[in-house]
């Protein structure tokens, strides 16, 4: 961590800064400039509030060295962490499948579209039960039913399930679920990763619209901090000035994310344009750019699906991208090789 | 609501697209272009749900002419709503200034602050009990003994307290609390809107940091359609490509807020620029572009607040400023006079 | 074209509008709603001023239901178009490498790096004479005797040069390259734009940082109505709130370019994300997601570039990068042939 | 500068940095920390290129301390500048008013606005000549015969004009404008800076749509680092994922800029919402906020405006502004007084 302090501080408040350094147990060395003077502050500052720091008087700015954190880090875990889910493998070099629709509707539309995207190769089955929807007017998912409907497609099928959790009070209904999806709109609600932390279940953990990657990884920390290390990543576009798509694939935060972090990474092609064209060209540059998995909406009937349905492929559209995206894959890993 | 067809559509298609429409209860006109075909929507179409209607293969495009919220939406609620929290006045004209720290830290805190501030004018006073950090790591708030301490220093002052909820199952918490805070993170968590709709208490809804106009307007609609009218529209900065602030002040908003909406609008101007020195200069300016109010950061020690001390007043510096908003609120009047 | 009225429009300026419309060529037709009254606008809407019909005081908004270019539209023009340059072929289905070095720097060095890229399988050399530089204080490029640097590396190795022109002033000094290069800041340079539309040069136009897909193709349309139809579209990053890469490539501008228009649409992996580990991955995506070309910065030592050497590949790099870029063509072939 | 080297960086390496360091007349001082060694530059670092550092291999990251821009910069020329225009002056404490139609349109048209906006307070008049349109099909402006109309305006009125120039190539016709205006598409056409520059007319320099503070000061500084120091700063709404409004006026850009330049800032509240309802509104907080002038659009028949008439006020409702914008100021005024 980098102190720059403001011109001519005076020695009294230097003094106090210093010691104040030296009781979170760290040292600071100064650097004296002809118009600035700079302490490099050497020891675990992980746990040093940036934000006091920065309202001290005579300080002018605080630069990190070290990202705020630790468990997500790669930096501390330099081998890929691999999340098993019964037979599925998120992470370390496979290419995981998620495939379902945008919200379960009927036992036998989650049915029907189980055994369909199973037999194209989706290694789990994602269907919505609580759905966010932007408003109240419009189909709010079958909840509690929504639920019970997916296990009865994973019993028929074996598919491990995916869905969102959209607020702590509904954890109890998670109990048979496999991996617990936490969405855009709550990647920053902190009670609620908070107790996710504490069960031992995989976390599906979306980007928010509008957050960074380090604030991504900050939120992993939160359910790690509390002792559960199985988060998956997932990029599924960002909101910028562009409205020709709903909203817009960061494609760079496959390798980003690779980089600081040892957490599986996936993508959401499916919400990043909204349009069911888009989905194949950017799963193949997902897989391309080295992501270990993909989460895809199909629909048995996408002009009559409750919601989202612009943006669901059909099953025979998924089957024949599942044939892409392996070739894809093969391809890729021959590139891995050199 | 405009619905642009594609090319040559079937027959069939555009028939069964007519009867969909009549039975919802609305009248379709059609105009055929050279190269398109356009429907227009007669009758009420706010409940019409338009994501069904672009994923049927004939449609091209849907566009709404009318504002999906009604509750909100000042076409249908021309004058300006006015929340009453005790002696306190918010919206049609007035100006309601809220003051106090970022975080309750301890009882002698925030009686002085309260103190301070309401002889200063403030007529709410705010502090967080429940603080939403990017950090594990980071001071979390005082959480349940935070709320004892508002409601001490409300009883000493006589102010009505506004503080944020978190999770709706701190509801319980806040029910001597006399506004309830919903966070810019929390914006969409709609689960938590709909119960606060089941509540009588005054709503300070804060704008998503990547939030438009109209999903504000949405999640106060959410609020609304459940019951309770009483929301207040708040203005704290959104994230764009600067950085210099640490987010960006879109003044804009009460002009258009209250265009669209006949709810108070306030500017949050601690959080939206995230230094002190821009404080002033940017509530003179909500002032002056017709705000309805402000929510201020004050602390009796800055330098040493548990959080966002960088953008916290001084007591001394909240009560010159207070002497600066009455000026210019005059000047506000005497403009909307002409 | 559909233009939506305020309610209750004045007869007169109801009929002044209808008189207009007419004059312009086309037929309106009304829908009269409850609340709204809508016309759809039928005929040759293209040169339609669409500012001059907003601030006309009956009517409330207008929606384009076509796209405002002609030249750069499929619609109009179904088939892929394909620029030659020389030997090389960008467009309809190949992959064509630009590759060499941020700025021209010596004889020796473009020469060297032309060789290798040239070895490798790059098909045009790139190199800045003229250098847009935020800083005054930065390196501005060698521009005169950079084009002559050029030339001479076109000479000995055969390669097409594509180079940037940053004003027109400077035109007469690209008589003899291959590809003249219009960069982000000079997207919406339409005086630029305009002297490059009376050439027959093929234009490297690259997308500005803040503009959208309409915006770039009308940047095109400028060009083309002109009369240069060889313009070749470049996404090469666009400015969002993520900090840790330079810019954020937005891979959908591949389809999405390629579903509005029928220009070539090449990726700049170099610029998009300004470090060299992202160029790899980056590269492989845009091919994935079926780029008709790529533009790679390519130094002999990029240590010691004299600009963005951060984001340059070594010789060595490059050619690793190529032999997987041509393993992910092949595997993209295979899926386009599904 | 303070520069982050790599884990263990090889002494040879180290003491090769150090050298150079050395060899840019600036004193390297080294903080050794456990994971990270930190080096803090102590000199003139103005002029070290940030770029090279950064490609170095045992460089992590390099940050700047001091900002890039000196002749722009507050730090070195504390004193406000003001700049003269005839009679007008903008900087330092008053409030500048320029006004005028979006485009010359005729010469009734533009001595009609300019004896109007002259007897409702305005200092100077604004008019475009030279156009710069999104599109290609659209009105470009009367160019040449534009400025002539401008100058007979002058004549007639004594107000001094400003108008924009679009390319270095048109510079000759503005040798009897007062004031150059740069648009924000061409706040980094440096070709034309550089140019200007060397001229001594004062620069109307607009803020690029999604340019920071810090790249609109560096454009600032390449007119003054060519001796031209009479540049005005002008906020005219950036581009941001809100669409409501035609861009986002980012208020805090006044304070910003202030504390971080010396020179004079104004605002263009016309182009920044692109709505005339919103002009008063955004007027009065720019005024609020310290704002040294504002550039309004005025139309003797805005529903006729040629080009952005829906933006443009009437000439009676710019005569009840200037009269709020006068109240206004008195009240910026005592404020400031405190």
């Amino acid at each position: 961590m980098v102190i720059i302090l403001k011109e001519n501080p005076e020695t009294s408040q230097l003094e106090n800064l210093i010691s104040w350094i030296k009781a979170q147990g760290v040292t600071p060395h100064i650097t004296q400039g002809m118009h600035q003077t700079i302490m490099g502050l050497v020891g675990d500052t992980a746990r040093i509030d940036i934000e006091l720091l920065q309202q001290m008087e005579i300080v002018e700015a605080v630069r990190r060295v070290q990202e705020p954190f630790k468990n997500a880090n790669r930096k501390f875990h330099p081998l890929d962490t691999v999340v098993k889910v019964k037979d599925a493998v998120i992470g370390g070099g496979g290419m995981a499948v998620i495939a379902g629709p945008c919200s379960v509707e009927s036992e036998e539309q989650i049915i029907t579209v189980a055994r369909s995207v199973k037999t194209s190769g989706a290694k789990l089955l994602r269907g919505g039960a609580f759905k966010p929807r932007t408003s109240p007017y419009a189909f709010q998912g079958l909840r509690e039913e929504g639920i019970r409907l997916l296990l009865e497609a994973k019993k028929d099928t074996g598919l491990p399930i995916v869905t969102e959790i959209m607020d702590l009070s509904q954890l109890d209904l998670f109990a048979d679920v496999d991996v617990i999806q936490v969405g855009a709109r709550n990647m920053q609600n902190f009670e609620l990763l908070k107790q996710l932390g504490h069960t031992n279940k995989p976390i599906l953990l979306k980007r928010g619209l509008a957050n960074t990657y380090q604030e991504l990884l900050m939120s992993a920390e939160y359910i790690m901090a509390f002792g559960n290390e199985n988060v998956i990543l997932c990029e599924r576009g960002i909101r910028t000035f562009e409205t020709y798509t709903r909203n817009t694939l960061d494609i760079s935060a496959v390798p980003a994310l690779k980089i600081l972090s040892h957490l599986p990474v996936i993508i959401d092609p499916s919400h990043a344009a909204g349009m069911a064209k888009f989905v194949a060209p950017l799963s193949l540059a997902a897989v391309a750019a080295g992501a270990d998995g993909l989460i895809i909406e199909v629909h048995n009937n996408p002009a009559c699906a409750k919601c989202d349905g612009m943006q669901s492929l059909t099953m025979p559209d998924f089957d024949k991208l599942m044939k892409k995206i392996n070739i894809m894959k093969e391809a890729q890993t021959a590139c891995n090789a050199f």
